[in-house]
């Protein structure tokens, strides 16, 4: 991969609060470490007036906000905003573009650019398939002079036939190979170790898959609200916000099969065949193994429908568990079972494989269940690292065995990574390498999966949706849905410390 | 297993240093944690001149020295010391026995014991065959009132036809079941941790054989010389002072097959399928692939043939690394490489499983050797714990791997034996539990496999036997055998603190 000798960063959307919170903060990191290429600006775009200036002045705070502490550097932090630049225009009208592309090429004389242009939509959804229309009808899509490349946050498409008719439009305006669908949960270093774990290592390969492994468990909960995102988070709920999206990655890389090369087809091609070998859902399947929550209430925290902008009869979904099954070689019978939430006990994403027990016991568990269920752990965050749980002979007379975990964490060797996932995923993107972003067919394949849920709560009013508490573990329906795998989640404990501690334990 | 009402225990060759060292700390803890029999008492015979109280007093200075001190509780020491006695008598004389029996007696008359004895043979290893023998003449080996054990320290046997004689005279006096042959390997938590390792989880067991296993690894080192045991040490040497026995055991234990049930026999029988397993040994193979060597002065450090009552021109080994290869399905075509020395740089003793590299590697890794190779390292002493090598992901940009640990340590757990091998072996010989014991048939098949080692050096007498200097890791030869399979022994450093480092990282 070639790092560009020059680029411009547009950002639709800058005056946001993905701009302040995550892009402005991975750009200046990458400036910081000399990562962004030699000649380089960033073009701020949105309705919101600023000047330049006004605009630096902003981002400057955001920065200072936003950047942990041992990351400032004020010389480098003032070399970086002037490299910043605003537009303020209105990305939903045409002219908008006239005035960009003017911009631009000023921008092109005064960093020598040689017209290379890296979109980035931070924009709200709606404009999603605006954008790239008039970017086509400026002309701003043509790869005749330098590169032009796209990146588009989520989410994409709000079931199946919208995320075809945006694909449509897409690829209407770019080639598959400019296009970079970004799901940061691939930007994040504990999940592309899942890449790592099970392809640089022989130990888990042999065991990964459906004669060792009895069940899949993958959890993404936060313990916050939604905050003030009432109105754009009531119209979208959390299957299309965590499940298809952020949920279908986890999934794929822990079940994909190896790619035969390392690279953004070799690998892209691998995830869609996991979102190809879905089981589809029968209205049985949804009825009894996908359960939808909404938070109400609780000890001091607002239910959903207090919040801002909610609907006082919403019945949007905050929580999400489902058991679903790959029809594959690998996997058949195999249950993964997925869930998601906002206001749980506390904030973890983690992938549990559970291999099934030993075929013979031969040894005592004392007062504890036997034998011991191995089951690794991989924690995404926090206390991002790997569990091994294991069987082990308690110290002293006899046989018994009890449970012990050995233990990977990043934080041991002092080298958690200090970047966002933004920084490596835009950095991907300037070096045109789209291995990390979702390619069309995989958005299509899975939203095919998940549509027929939201099809089905469409068409099925009286379809439960169950309240939970504020700050508990979801609906105890999700609790009845792995029961009948004869197990529970494994649910950290809300005090995390630099290690997990198990509930259960 | 029932734990006897009464029972004494009935230690020959009482004046000497394992007595002092190993056996009373170990009766001791076992007494302070109420783990003896109700009724007990220890009757120590030996030639020195003691009386009951001046042994007490000897015994009681030896417990201050050889127990941990948070293990000192001065009024149940002395309560322990009141239960031991002491008789003068020298154990080769048939007299002695006389003597012996009326003492007994006497002792289950104040004990009120039901003529329940353990034999406990700590003598030079020439009286091994003498004892039973007089045992037999006084009728102390009847069994028609009270239980008669005998347990028998290390070596049991000087090669294949003396161990074969020792069992014929055993036989002749015990049944199986009453001989307790001691290896204190077995006794090692760590060493137990194997099975459970191995038997109560399902993630290591598929892994472990041919298919995947490259070659395995069998350390047991110190870092001191023979000290001012050159008259015993060198009519022995280390193949028959560590390796047909402990290392054996370890080697048995790594390579087994699981039991069909855990007992003394289900365990014994597959003990002894490893050792008919063992391919046999061509005058080739021998000259090839068993190194043996002995230290020389380096360093301030005495050479071998200058310790105390070593002859000047001696030949016996303190150093011996050697392949070996087990003829089964499991294990065909995987070589063992298994070492043991005096004089190393430290102690230590561990099993490395080097696993097979990746079939594909998609990955770079780097400056570093490429794929990342795989290893389970299981830590006998010190630091006792579990290692497993991984192949992780680099953090930040690009897709390197390196090589990271997962750790289980006994130390993190705060569980670390207090106690040692010792009284493990007495307790599950007290027990009447013979699983943790070496079997006659075990002995022999173990004989039969080393006795070609020994055969072989005392018919060829310009067998080499290198040099090595006195803290070094041994003679170069035992790298250039393990270099044969493209590998290096896994050396830890010198300086071992809580987590093991290893040379090579």
């Amino acid at each position: 991969m070639n790092r560009p000798d020059s680029l411009i960063f547009v950002i639709f959307g800058a005056s946001g609060d993905l701009t302040k919170r995550k892009l402005m903060p991975a750009l200046y990191l990458l400036y910081k470490s000399g990562r962004l290429p030699r000649r380089f600006a960033v073009l701020g775009m949105a309705r919101t007036v600023y000047d330049d200036d006004s605009f630096r002045t902003s981002i400057h705070e955001g920065l200072l906000n936003f950047i942990r502490q041992d990351e400032v550097d004020q010389d480098k932090m003032k070399a970086f905003l002037r490299e910043v630049y605003y537009l303020s225009a209105d990305p939903s009208e045409a002219e908008a573009y006239i005035k960009l592309k003017d911009r631009l090429e000023e921008l092109d004389r005064i960093k020598d650019n040689s017209h290379n242009y890296l979109y980035y939509l931070a924009t709200p959804p709606l404009l999603y398939g605006i954008i790239p229309r008039h970017l086509k009808t400026a002309g701003l899509n043509r790869e005749d002079k330098g590169f032009k490349r796209i990146i588009v946050e989520k989410p994409f498409g709000y079931d199946l036939q919208s995320a075809q008719e945006l694909n449509r439009i897409y690829l209407d305006v770019f080639k598959e190979e400019q296009i970079y669908r970004i799901d940061h949960f691939l930007g994040k270093e504990t999940v592309q170790n899942i890449l790592a774990l099970r392809f640089a290592n022989t130990v888990f390969e042999p065991l990964w898959n459906r004669n060792y492994v009895d069940y899949v468990e993958i959890t993404a909960v936060e313990n916050m609200g939604i905050g003030s995102r009432g109105g754009f988070y009531d119209g979208v709920g959390t299957l299309r916000d965590m499940v298809q999206n952020h949920l279908a990655q986890l999934l794929a890389v822990t079940a994909m099969e190896p790619p035969a090369v390392f690279d953004a087809s070799g690998f892209r091609n691998e995830v869609v065949k996991v979102y190809q070998s879905l089981k589809p859902l029968s209205d049985e399947d949804i009825r009894c193994a996908v359960v939808r929550g909404q938070y109400m209430a609780s000890e001091g925290r607002k239910g959903y429908r207090e919040e801002e902008h909610v609907p006082f009869l919403s019945r949007t979904e905050t929580y999400l568990a489902m058991r679903l099954e790959l029809n594959n070689w690998r996997w058949g019978g195999v249950p993964f079972y997925i869930r998601t939430g906002k206001q749980m006990p506390t904030k973890v994403s983690e992938i549990v494989i559970h291999f099934k027990p030993a075929p013979h016991s031969m040894f005592h568990c004392g007062s504890n269940p036997c034998p011991v269920h191995n089951r690794l752990i991989i924690r995404i965050q926090p206390d991002e690292g790997v569990v091994l749980r294991l069987g082990m002979k308690k110290t002293g007379e006899g046989f018994e065995v009890l449970p012990r975990d050995m233990d990977f964490s990043y934080a041991e060797i002092g080298r958690l990574p200090t970047e966002d996932a933004y920084a490596r995923l835009i950095e991907d993107c300037m070096l045109g390498d789209s291995t990390l972003f979702i390619r069309s067919d995989a958005v299509e394949a899975g939203w095919r999966f998940f549509d027929s849920i939201l099809k089905y709560w469409k068409n099925t009013p009286d379809c439960p949706l169950y309240g939970y508490p504020a700050g508990s573990w979801g609906p105890l329906e999700a609790d009845r849905l792995i029961a009948s795998q004869g197990a529970s989640w494994t649910n950290p404990c809300k005090n995390l410390t630099n290690t997990h501690l198990y509930c259960e334990l």
